[in-house]
């Protein structure tokens, strides 16, 4: 399936800087450096890493501009991608876009066309969403404008307790400020099961003003916010960060006639095909396959945009690679606690159908006579023994993540997490890891030797 | 194959409270709580861990017998292990072996026997290496002695720069000992490659008088250990610690006629099970499986020891349970490197017969704009892409090698390295983790896009 459009002239319209789009963009010009490759993006930057903004916020990094992975000129000069900054696209034919710069409209030919659009903040739907002094911090540019709000404010409300709520609860309470924070379930991190988020949840309590199982009904404020209006209290605040997911940029790509899929993201298939040939789409605005459940699945996060921006620059450059799907998997702290995730909570197990089978363990992460930290891993099976998902949250997370995760891609079974040769060395871990450990929790559910 | 022997009055003789034995003893008594098991131990301890030596010399652990897992009377009552320490093993036949404890002989019955008989320190085959002031490590005792000696020694050598001898090489640095490390390879770590030992190098240069490429000629001395002669120099010394390997302790399993593998160590089949009926070999005494090359292998390491003997206690106790092999994984650190391998060295590999390809780089180990470490990372592949082994020097290289253990496990090609879908947090890594940019430059080299 090479495509015929492989000659000299070939033009590459991408929509989107972000992750996906310079992905793709600079696989392109590395396979078919004589293509033209043109980046249309709303923001002044590219390659923007909104996962950055907190530790603007908290004043770790300094200045915005650091956030972004390269700056434009290396795109321009060293990559040879023809980027547009501050250009909208309004307007997507067959063939064609109209892109505006500064008030000024101007017509673009491609063709071949990626949509590497992205996902905006999530809405509550509630009245004044829109009011000075609310926002979101799913652009780069709204972090300049978050930290600099933030700093003057004297109370702020953020809500939604996801990995970006808390993050965020983190950096403003780390400047001295005062934070509530709201969430409509009854725990944090919703992606998470209860034996991991009540442990957050503990800590959460200790640094902000936090408020599960209430929903926000009204933002009110003259001029600007004022206060914030929950189905049991009211709470006064001059900034209010609203971190209550996320959802796919579509529009364009529906206004082109593209299929949307179930999920509300761009239809696509391994190849980042769309339905309408010779167009892509990569990135937070496009669907791809969860590697738990085999179905298409949408999956706004940093690494699999990249990598399927990789994919699809691949394919658009008339060679043949396939993504092979993501595991959502997470990584992110609060304080003291690493934070992680990969493949699917046992909620969601279910939600999906699955038989399932579980356990927890709390453990020490290094050897017992070594200085100690603490770690909670919960393992989600089916009662096949296939594993599902692996959630963990304390000390020394991450490794045990990266492990789930390649064990996860690879279809492994609780079989294979208690025997995959993790090594061991005192001051990491203990001989049986606690990944072996609640494997064999496992074992023991499921009746096994 | 469900073994006959599955009465209520079942003898298992267990040769050795190592990692192996007591993991496989305390298997028998969970699945067979009323059968007889009886670990006979040379020591006074059991359940001993050797890799904590290092923590003891140094200071960071008081009392050598906070480095057994457990103490003797956890595996005697709560386990019901009838736990007999202090005793040799000096006859092993048919059904029988006959025990020295303090002198006094004693002969025990058994119907199923167990060899967890484990590994000693290897020799140079040089002239007076029984003299006073000259040790290894190998065995829990030798820790004490090793400190008491070390406390008040001004000159101390270590032959040989595996992990054993790096970690030591710190721990008596770190009390301020003067030490030399004598290697008879280039460079230390034989089992890695060059481009991760010689990082290592530089920093043992700085800690240490570090001699390579010299080979040991002689130990001598009157009373005791007086100097080290080498091949190009002489070494006053008033102690030598041996680190130069080791192998397995066969001599028992050779007496009763068990076969012994090309390697040297017990050959065992994956049930655990020897050339005898009913005997059984577990631990660093026996062969297993390389699960990268297939083959027959000896890998004496405290996690694949811990499994073989938990394998060998289901299959002892009548259920089916197969070990599926070792990956030689190892962790371990020199001061503030950590350094860490999984699968084969590119010299391993190449002596295997692989038409090897490999990729090693260095990168930073967060996100650009926040505080930083270094990570060098080598990954190893065949010309089809097949993951070989990884092997890593720097910070946060614990979680790279948990990923990689778990690919190589489950045999995964440098494609599924790059898909893998390792989550990305700006303090712990970057979007392209490094193991997924070593993962692109070996596409590159095999001309994948």
């Amino acid at each position: 399936m090479v495509n015929h459009l492989n000659g000299d002239n070939v033009r590459v319209a991408i929509i989107g800087g972000g992750a996906a789009g310079m992905s793709a963009g600079s696989r392109i010009k590395r396979l078919r450096p004589n293509w033209d490759v043109k980046v249309f993006e709303r923001a002044p930057y590219v390659s923007h890493a909104p996962c950055g903004v907190p530790f603007y916020v908290s004043r770790m990094v300094e200045r915005i501009e650091d956030l972004c992975a390269y700056d434009i000129s290396h795109f321009k000069s060293e990559r040879g991608i023809d980027v547009r900054t501050r250009t909208k696209i309004v307007e997507v034919g067959d063939g064609y876009l109209i892109g505006e710069t500064d008030g000024k409209k101007m017509r673009f030919e491609w063709d071949k066309l990626l949509f590497a659009t992205g996902a905006r903040a999530g809405r509550l739907n509630v009245n004044c969403e829109e009011l000075d002094g609310v926002l979101c911090v799913h652009y780069i540019e709204n972090g300049e404008r978050l930290k600099k709000l933030a700093e003057k404010s004297s109370s702020i409300v953020i809500i939604g307790s996801g990995y970006i709520g808390i993050e965020l609860a983190e950096a403003l309470t780390r400047i001295g400020k005062k934070v509530t924070v709201i969430e409509k379930e009854s725990h944090p991190l919703p992606d998470f099961d209860e034996e991991i988020s009540s442990i957050v949840m503990r800590r959460l309590c200790e640094k902000v003003n936090a408020r599960f199982s209430e929903s926000v009904v009204a933002i009110e404020g003259k001029d600007r916010v004022e206060r914030i209006v929950t189905d049991r209290n009211e709470y006064k605040c001059d900034l209010v960060i609203m971190a209550v997911g996320s959802e796919p940029n579509v529009e364009l790509a529906k206004q082109i006639g593209v299929e949307i899929g179930e999920s509300g993201a761009i239809k696509t298939n391994s190849r980042m095909e769309t339905s309408i040939e010779n167009v892509y789409a990569a990135g937070d605005c496009a669907e791809t396959t969860n590697i738990v459940t085999g179905k298409r699945d949408w999956i706004p996060l940093a690494v699999p945009a990249n990598k399927m921006g990789y994919v699809a620059g691949v394919n658009i450059s008339g060679y043949d690679m396939e993504f092979p799907g993501a595991l959502k998997s997470q990584l992110t702290s609060f304080y003291d606690l690493e934070i992680g995730k990969t493949g699917l909570s046992e909620r969601e197990a279910k939600r999906e159908g699955y038989d399932v089978i579980s356990a927890t363990i709390t453990t020490k992460t290094s050897a017992r006579y070594l200085p100690n930290g603490t770690i909670t891993l919960k393992a989600v099976a089916d009662k096949e023994g296939k594993l599902l998902g692996v959630q963990a949250v304390g000390r020394k997370v991450a490794m045990r993540i990266y492990s789930a995760v390649s064990l996860l891609y690879k279809k492994s079974t609780v079989l294979d997490m208690f025997f995959a040769d993790l090594p061991y060395y005192p001051p990491e871990n203990r001989v049986w890891d606690p990944l072996v450990v609640c494997a064999r929790q496992i074992f023991r559910k499921l009746n096994m030797p």
